[in-house]
């Protein structure tokens, strides 16, 4: 069963603006060496909160910086909402990221690059949780997230819907950047750190395409291949 | 003054790895848990290693991943040897990044580039410590690394040698896709996490650029930011 939600505790001045700018904090929790600091982070918004020692041991993240937000959470989409979301069609999905930082961070940049939806898979992946939302700064409040069971299952629904699906690969001959198929519906594929894409997945893509490096580079961070990618479907589209 | 050498200590399977392959391992602490994997780690290198209970109470890292290694630090290099490693010059600079995983980053994402240095502040900056070298996933041990006193004057020394400096804010006109002045020397400058270039840095640059991003959007992560331009500078020079 993919989650009913996501974001229900925020952590971070960036990310917990973000929630409470989105109308979505129901409690915050302030640590008291914040304490002068929560009426500025509050605002207008009436939000009640609550002073407390140390705000980290009611925290998932390492740094809260001070306060944690517990929110209604944000409802995950589904594939044929995230495929709607843009026209064309423009998702980034990821083949079972590990790092919780690293889906963050995608999001992060899939909301600066206007990429409307990420797709993750739900089983042996980061789950979309307080430490993802950190690292979004924010961008988990507009992005929207949509849970699969199964990335190679999710490939050959899109590819049904009219979805190009772009595997990202070092081994791959043909370039990522110039690729003129991004102003098509596209779904960008990028895999697990050190592992790359399942061989099930790569399989079932319709294109592999490499982000060209120097000599002797095995791979990229994954949070950065994405943003390259990311990055590289408005330049194509002309939408940056 | 700045340090005499980066990566005495190094940390994680990726970044172990490299250090043994530079041949700059002095000895190695493997964890009883790794005590399986350390022939294949060490190979034909041999390095000697010690086995101990847990790795972790050695570590700087959070997660070192079974191995430690003890090693002859590298070399820093000068402003002037930054500058005659690639023609034209090619550098990036960071204008107090405080997050050393982003400093790790910076360097991976150089190394894929081709850029061949990286310039960090040495006063309020992260440290080129374990947790960069880990971040970096070995591109340290190709990477150069340059410490400079401040950036502000590092930027004019630059420029009384030709190199373009060339900031990065969100605020420029310009953009930073397509910037024909990236075939020329050039030193690109990215800002801290949150408060971006400083005022006396951005006052001395010779261009600002932006990375063309969504309406809304404040900023990118630093590494994400320092990646695009990066991969730009590569494009821009026909080298990737």
């Amino acid at each position: 069963m993919a989650p009913a939600g996501i974001g229900d505790s925020v952590e971070g001045v960036h990310a917990v603006r973000a929630a409470l700018a989105a109308g979505r904090v129901e409690r915050l929790l302030v640590d008291r060496r914040r304490r002068d600091d929560v009426e500025t982070m509050i605002g207008t918004s009436g939000v009640p909160f609550e002073v407390v020692d140390d705000v980290r041991t009611h925290a998932r993240t390492d740094a809260p910086q001070g306060f944690v937000a517990r929110c209604r959470p944000i409802a995950t989409i589904s594939l044929e909402e995230a495929v709607a979301m843009a026209t064309p069609a423009s998702l980034m999905m990821l083949d079972h990221v590990e790092d919780p930082h690293n889906l963050g961070a995608v999001a992060r940049s899939a909301r600066a690059a206007g990429v409307p939806a990420v797709i993750v898979g739900g089983r042996r992946s980061a789950p979309v949780g307080a430490v993802a939302f950190k690292a979004a700064a924010g961008a988990l409040e507009h992005v929207r997230v949509c849970v699969v069971n199964s990335i190679a299952d999710t490939v050959t629904r899109l590819k049904k819907v009219g979805v190009w699906t772009i595997g990202l690969t070092a081994e791959a001959s043909d370039s990522l950047f110039g690729l003129s198929l991004l102003t098509e519906p596209v779904a960008i594929v990028a895999g697990a750190e050190g592992k790359g894409l399942s061989r099930l997945v790569e399989d079932r893509l319709d294109i592999l395409v490499a982000i060209p490096m120097s000599s002797g580079v095995e791979s990229l961070n994954v949070s950065v291949a994405a943003a390259l990618a990311m990055f590289e479907i408005g330049r194509a589209r002309g939408t940056l």
